[in-house]
């Protein structure tokens, strides 16, 4: 059994780790870590997990194998600072402390998208887990940035459910606000720019055009959906590249390319990416769907951890999706 | 002309008031009160009015012939006492302060349900606009409750939209939590029962039963369904207590009995007040829509606005319902 | 292994069935049996499948040890009527046409409530499985009725999703209907009252009280959420009560008492029913909550084969909810 | 008074229009037709008039001085052919019919985009009634155009809300399906492609560039949502762009440039077009949202209707928004 820490156990994606992990056969949850909520029964803050658990939030780990960090964007350095982690015990970060700059210490984080980087993950010590709109669209990339055929710019525009923004509450995320509402923000400006770079950069498209970003806040809770265009100057036709997509993502348990066209709720609550893929007006034009809480944060953390331990990568993580 | 000031002018319902009295013929906004936005233009707040009017925030008011108090629940007489507020202008508080308690200083507050008391409120100074769920409800058994015929327990549901919860976002308008969600909050306790009681008795029901009431959050934004029932031993038929109820609403003119089943869109961004009947297993069964926002609030302020000014009832109110 | 077959296989309890069960360690699913659809593989009508089954829609069974029925209400008797399945096959029946009517030729459909006939069901061979509104308000309800606890008239507003409709689209299912819309369907005369009062009288109240029944739509795609409350003579507190209640679903793993008030989505997703109980004004209000495609319908049916099969209660069954 | 028929009474732009037209202070409403409803009262199909108006549908017009023909895509030209319409008659065409193939008979039908066209509707006998995915789109590109500015490929991200899709409830439409879901439809091919090219090049850019459109499905009901950005090589800043916008849309008494980021609902149930400009990294993004079934159906019909009748172009629709 690995036993696991969680830091930051009180928001969004702690909750959704321990919702997986309670299920997890090879995991004992040593502790959910707090500074707010100590001795707080975790049932009482995640409340659809009562029954599944008696675990009291507490102020610090004891020894686990694995800690993950749930901490929020920009918190997980100044935790590891405070913290004294032995070097026997394996950090995943679910924030982007890391995931552009994979320093800390003596840690080398290697950047967890499984898809990517499968091998070098099953040795690694840390991982940087992946933001979500970029699992979405590397996910949607990735095929083509290996095989260095991403030459003209890439246009795309990604849409959010609410989960994305975190548990404390604000204008943007009050439902009177956000129900049967659509807008934009940071257009082209996106922070997670700079890691959907870096990643299709390393995956072997060195010379990157330039990509363009609208982000969009949806009104639903869990997922999301990105449509993906860019102009198609390659010898495969249709055909070929979506058996090049199926080959890619063979021995990827969780990526699918669906023939017929996706829609959002395909993939809400499992850690599945499903692709469609169709050519038009000499375009390439890709959507991609995930679910942000489970494989756009914490089901990828889990199957990063079963990677580093050795564990099938789909332990634990053949969720029942909801479909409706 | 009508000089309207409204006090509190950031939140819900001086938005929707301002939306409403932007396009009413016989008003001039003088001033919008705030003491946090004072110098903001109002359409940079209430961002759909952008096109529709120059009005900024102000500290104060003018003379006006009439200042709206929209400034949450408590805060009237507080207000009341800041600002010497001349016994010239008239006063309608859409908070509770007055609802249950209407006297303040020499001012006396008549209680602001058209239905009942069109005829006081036409020779009033100072009127408490109604609850939200008050009005849902009174609309329901007013009729029952002047010809003394409620006699057994009566047993209320009723589901209301976020913008009944306010501006400021917390745990239960977070979009995450209340999207899909169902949930009741102050059962048999809410303090809207006061209110409930009160005008059912000074509608002619001195002896009141019991009123079981069950206030549940549903995952809209606007609207209050209410579904009331009561035993019914009284003497007439189904048929006869409809037309009974349509005659008691005759000379109101939002107020309308529907034969078929009715469904909250139906009244949504209207002033109406929508009621279905039916006799079922010796009760009868009754259910309730309107707009929290409107009928529920700023409409229904206006409205008295109407009558406290000699104007017909409905001027500035005929509003276009969204329906969908 | 369990040999699987499921008639009806296109609509809705059907797809949540093989969500279930394509996760299930101890099942094989031999076919999934359609009129309309053989020859398309299950995975292009229910999307969401896609990766995770080749299975194709089949005319017929062929040696399956159980039978699921999913082919709507009063279709599961002409299906027995038109298909010869050996008594060696179990059946299930998620359609109501045993509920109230449990002879069947030689078969005798036990009632499929775990909660109240775990053990008759363990050697039953044919089930009929509970529908959602009576699972919700039973749950609730069968501790107190199976201590003749219920003397008084019980009130019940029930409020289900939209998956509750099923597949076929109408007008109360078109989502600009039902979005943001809230209505009443059937008040005190929905079909399922039978099933309840059949129910709390087998329980052991014999002498029941009338039910009042307010079934409502809600917009929301998954769950029932129950607001049941009947005046309270017994001797017990509240505090005993809940005890009582904890004490009497000790046994069922599934079932579980809030101490804090429920909110809808903290089942969704999952095989749970969770209850909350208060003390008010005399009465005793208990709002219960279930997801009405798992715990209403696919996953109680599961709940079901597991007791039929000897297997743990639980297999299969411990989902991971969506809370969001 | 003007006197009005509307044909294809049943369906939601008819009832739309039923909704503006019965509170516009110039129209009488002579006659609903409906083929399948005749005799039914048109508040008993369009259920939220209870209470506004007593019209019953018919199955033919009187003598109307404008016709509007509300008949779904395709069936207008039949109409037209079975329906002999005085010349004296005006028709507004809600359809698609006429608005890429603007003949019919001695008929000819001026393209209804006000912004355009102000001056030939004013003088036109006949009004094809601009598409709703048209019209966000063009009010989004009009002023460019109208300068012939767009010279590179143009990238059109559209979310439409569900009731473009009409009232025939389908799969797409279905609630189970459509709630918290995204997805995607005839991404590059959309028909209405074809009318927006039209409008584009009758503007005044006739050498214009290819547009990638990509519509998409959201999960509200009312409103479009537009994302358009095309490489900007002008001279003109940004600032200088939003001068030049405002500019263009003085006269245009609905559509506004907001300073701030836009969402949808700031818009819903209101006649008005809101626009936003940014620029980045060398392109100019524009976003663009109306209520598709007011200014983007309905609203913009009545909107033709005043001009073509000498009145104020506002006449009838300075609508409350929702907000919420």
């Amino acid at each position: 059994m690995i036993n696991v820490s969680i830091a930051g156990g009180t928001g969004y994606t702690a909750g959704e780790l321990l919702r997986i992990l309670l299920r997890h056969p090879q995991v004992n949850i040593e502790s959910v870590i707090s500074t707010t909520s100590v001795g707080m029964p975790v049932a009482e803050m995640h409340r659809d997990l009562l029954g599944e658990t008696d675990l009291v939030f507490t102020g610090t780990f004891s020894k686990p194998d694995v800690i993950f960090l749930c901490l929020g964007h920009g918190l997980s350095r100044a935790f590891l600072n405070d913290n004294n982690i032995p070097t026997s015990c394996k950090i995943i970060d679910l924030g982007n402390d890391f995931r552009n700059d994979p320093l800390f210490n003596e840690r080398n984080f290697m950047f967890g998208l499984c898809e990517q980087n499968r091998e070098q993950i099953r040795t690694a010590n840390n991982v940087a887990n992946p933001g979500c709109f970029a699992t979405t669209i590397m996910l949607a990339l990735l095929p083509l940035a290996s095989s260095n055929s991403l030459k003209d710019e890439i246009h795309v525009h990604a849409i959010t459910g609410s989960t994305g923004a975190g548990k404390k509450p604000g204008e943007t995320t009050h439902f009177s606000y956000r129900d049967n509402n659509i807008s934009v923000y940071k257009p082209f400006t996106h922070q997670h720019l700079e890691e959907i770079v870096n990643i299709l950069k390393g995956a072997g498209n060195n010379d990157l055009p330039q990509i363009n970003f609208v982000p969009m806040r949806g009104d639903f809770t869990r997922g999301i959906f990105a449509s993906v265009y860019t102009k198609w100057n390659g010898k495969m036709s249709e055909s070929a590249v979506i058996d090049f997509y199926e080959e890619y993502y063979q021995s990827s348990p969780f990526v699918f390319v669906s023939k017929q066209p996706i829609s959002l709720k395909e993939v809400v609550n499992t850690n599945k990416g499903l692709l469609h893929i169709e050519f038009h007006n000499g375009y390439i034009h890709i959507t991609s769907i995930i679910d942000n809480l489970v494989k756009g944060a914490s089901g990828q953390a889990v199957q990063n951890m079963n990677l580093m331990f050795g564990l099938d990568e789909t332990t634990g993580l053949k969720l029942k999706g909801t479909a409706f």
